[in-house]
């Protein structure tokens, strides 16, 4: 019965969304060995100037790269 | 002062979040027996591509009738 | 397919508990027209000094009196 | 490493968002005692109908004078 | 940047926490290429009598089989 | 009408938190120019193996020399 919240800067591809829910679902089930459909998934996605590290506004160009503020 | 969040899919009236906001404000004042004015709701609605049961994408479509995936 | 998270303090029964989810969930469904099984509700709990109104501390017994600092 | 989410009525410009996150992360790094870099703050806004308190709608208009119902 | 709550029934080991934390951590990393530093994890278990289906207090001995009131 | 929702590892003290809460009522009041009443912080505090970056959980030790793995 896992709910999980995933939070990440907008930009992302419904591609993008469809494939990350489907693999850390798979991760669930395989990690806490429960069914598929008792894990549910609530994607929010922030706009810039919506999410902060150090007090530093994210850029979706900083999320492939890992190279936040304060990373 | 319960704090309540709720979420659910995108495609609901402002008719409609003001009738559950009304209503669970009610349950909850006489369920737990506390001051209306200490309920706070706050919805999130999550777009298509944002909601999911075992690895797949809930639709509004599906909300009344119950029929998600794994349900 | 509902998720609510509902928090407050810390001091109330499994009956409570038990009583808001049942009532809460029945309020959800009616005015949403859902099924009862699509709803999901968690509790969160939050011991004294982790609830604060206006920068003070609310407490369990300030709960049914609605007498939070601020209200 | 303290992760912080914050939830307001849309209608705050950038500017207001960035001040609340800078001045957030230095009272967090103070009163914790904890390096900025570990600081995340995560801001959704809500839409009017999306945030009620006493199962009332809370109004942009009300926030700075503090006039929402219940209050 | 992803930031993830997790929340589940309490009753799972740490082992079982590590375990759940790394492969979603790997997953997440895998479908939005994103390094592995910028991805957070929070788990929130929940005692029993703090999650519900249907209105039904979910047991920690449903969430294996999958057989939950409601699915 | 601020809600804001912190989260930290288990480890600090009723002082800390009443200290954490008092300062960022203050600095949400002065960036969104809001009435204190109407600023709620609800603070959840996660064990050892319920918060993780990259992959790794956190420990209490980390959190003021801002050594967390990933960091």
């Amino acid at each position: 019965m896992p709910i999980i919240e995933m939070h990440f800067l907008e930009g992302r591809s419904l591609e993008d969304k469809a494939r990350v829910a489907e693999k850390v679902t798979a991760a669930v089930v395989e990690a806490l060995d429960c069914s598929p459909s008792t894990v549910r998934i609530l994607i929010t996605e922030h706009k810039h100037g919506e999410f902060y590290v150090a007090g530093k506004a994210g850029r979706a160009s900083d999320q492939a790269a890992g190279n936040m503020p304060g990373q």
